[in-house]
């Protein structure tokens, strides 16, 4: 794609093939005869039960095989309800070993403190690893994540599902193309109102989440999306933030602002709030142009690009999400290749992470 | 305004007089038989050329009588151009007290660090003044105005054009009426790019423009904007900036992204660059409800408010800012009230500007 050219006649099949391509997984390599990856669900809260597992249900080459649980009993009654499941284990059974052979592959989607014995278990029972984001609670423990999938020889993948959402993917594109010339600054923000979801409220828990709530389960989505759609790293991060309702006393970020300097002196500028109107947007400003996703990480992407005085709206047709990740993984681990979304991949944003909240404290800009 | 109320019938009536009502000047008191003010445009620039004296041409109590620049050819041409106008004179002719017969007020539109002389002989002549933000080069320099302006008996304002948007105006009352919620945090931008407007650069010579070029000349925008809508002035800043084209070497700030806490913790998280693709938006996200003014600041503005689960965009007729500025001093001077946006008020947003560049220098939050 070519952009700033002399005058050409329109061609109309330019956009029309453009339209059609646009959901077109672009990154799929295997072909429906090559196999299905059958899945251990480890975790079973809602998003597991009620994004992860229909996803799956529909995807082309996942299955969901074996559930795991921290209750015998939770993991026993999904079993029930899914025809496809052919064990249900705790999480103690599922460590030891148990039913491996009924399962190909593992996805971890348990509190973030978690994941890591989680992922060295499925490594010792040599099977891949889709793993939630963020990694782990800490950047220590996400180190051990890396290094436990570095000892052994499987595959694994931290679970971006905005690295195969097509509206992230074709914006992308754009941006390599120079649509929007070179890009200058960045904003985002993903907010919500977790207060009204009920109980299940570990992300308001130090020991589970991590370091905080709204940048560890918010914020990352700012930060990954820019890396993946600019192609560049963090490299300095500053940041405030508050905690002022009772339920976000443990946590120091029920609101947070952060600004995140990548390569090249492009600047991202953030916000995040578990305790907000439930808003997304992702807005890449460069010295030609500008790119707006908006919705942009609530399961639902829109793209609009705005170049040469003109303004472009595409309401593609919105795709499953999470059905895209677990094909794109599959589609992976079929043809042997590894994903975007490594363990060394997913250490960048929890270091980034950490700085943000250790900016807060401190005051300072942090140098990554 | 209630947000929230019990259900009743809908009212085809209340959204008609909204959108009927909606650009009507709600700060307006005097009428046409209040008179006319005379204005002495100070500083002949195209911004008074192109925007100030074209929407005084069309205002209802304004008048351009007498025009002042550093070049008397220069006013001598203007005064030529205009049938309005009377005198034309020098800086040195009009700081000595020449044809103060000939005009009521004072425009004073120079480079920043060149408002101090002219608002201090404007005092001395007892004229009031309409004085550019922002207002002076330095902070020591604005207290310099408010000095002047409180030992003299006059009216001051700084020409904060987005006081009397429409759509700001709208914008505010949405806040004030809770129609977002609590404030959580705001996103602003105000980006343009300055290197393709020809010879006339003061904004990038420090000794004229003050501490910087992007925050000082757009960041503005964004800050001040904020301050209007959410009623919260700033408490503490940080800010990351750069300067990469030849063009910029003696401003740090070719491109800025800064972060302003307000009172009850609502952070704003901006960018402002003089090198980007031209672009506005202010967007406000509260607990309930989101409002998004985009465009805001480049002369048009437009408003959507989602709130809900519904979106309304208002695409209101637009409004000369300008024109809207000077009626609303001059409805000010005829029904002796002060203006929202007096010296105090701009001496606040000099203050956080100047926080902002230190921040950036020493890496570290700054308390205001």
């Amino acid at each position: 794609m070519m952009w700033h050219v002399e005058y050409r006649p329109v061609e109309p099949d330019s956009i029309l093939s453009y339209v059609e391509s646009y959901s077109h997984r672009d990154w799929l390599e295997s072909n429906e005869d090559e196999g299905v990856v059958r899945f251990a669900m480890v975790g079973l809260g809602w998003w597991t039960r009620d994004e992860a597992m229909p996803a799956v249900e529909h995807s082309t080459f996942c299955r969901t095989t074996v559930v795991v649980s921290g209750s015998a009993e939770k993991a026993a009654n999904v079993e029930d309800e899914h025809g496809s499941i052919q064990v249900g284990l705790t999480y103690d059974e599922f460590v030891a070993g148990e039913a491996t052979d009924a399962y190909d592959a593992v996805y971890v989607c348990t509190p973030n403190a978690r994941h890591l014995p989680f992922v060295e278990a499925a490594v010792e029972h040599d099977k891949p690893i889709l793993c939630e984001k963020p990694m782990e609670a800490t950047v220590e423990r996400g180190e051990g994540i890396v290094d436990a999938c570095e000892d052994g020889s499987t595959t694994a993948m931290i679970a971006y599902r905005m690295h195969t959402e097509p509206v992230v993917r074709r914006a992308r594109e754009l941006v390599r193309a120079g649509a929007v010339g070179d890009p200058v600054h960045v904003h985002g923000d993903m907010s919500q109102g977790i207060l009204g979801w009920g109980a299940d409220q570990w992300r308001l828990d130090p020991a589970l989440a991590g370091y905080g709530t709204s940048v560890m389960d918010l914020g990352i989505y700012s930060i990954n999306t820019t890396r993946f759609v600019l192609d560049r790293d963090p490299v300095a991060v500053q940041s405030m933030m508050n905690s002022d309702h009772d339920a976000f006393s443990a946590v120091p970020d029920e609101v947070a602002a952060f600004t995140v300097a990548y390569e090249d002196d492009v600047y991202g500028t953030y916000t995040a709030s578990q305790n907000a109107h439930q808003t997304s947007h992702l807005r890449v400003v460069g010295t030609d142009g500008m790119l707006l996703i908006e919705p942009a990480f609530h399961g639902e992407s829109s793209l609009e690009l705005r170049v040469s005085g003109e303004t472009v709206d595409i309401d593609g047709k919105q795709v499953d999400q999470m059905e895209e990740e677990f094909d794109y993984f599959a589609d992976r681990l079929l043809t042997g290749r590894d994903p975007h979304g490594t363990p060394e991949h997913g250490l960048v944003d929890l270091r980034t992470l950490a700085a943000i909240y250790e900016s807060s404290e401190t005051g300072r800009t942090i140098e990554l």
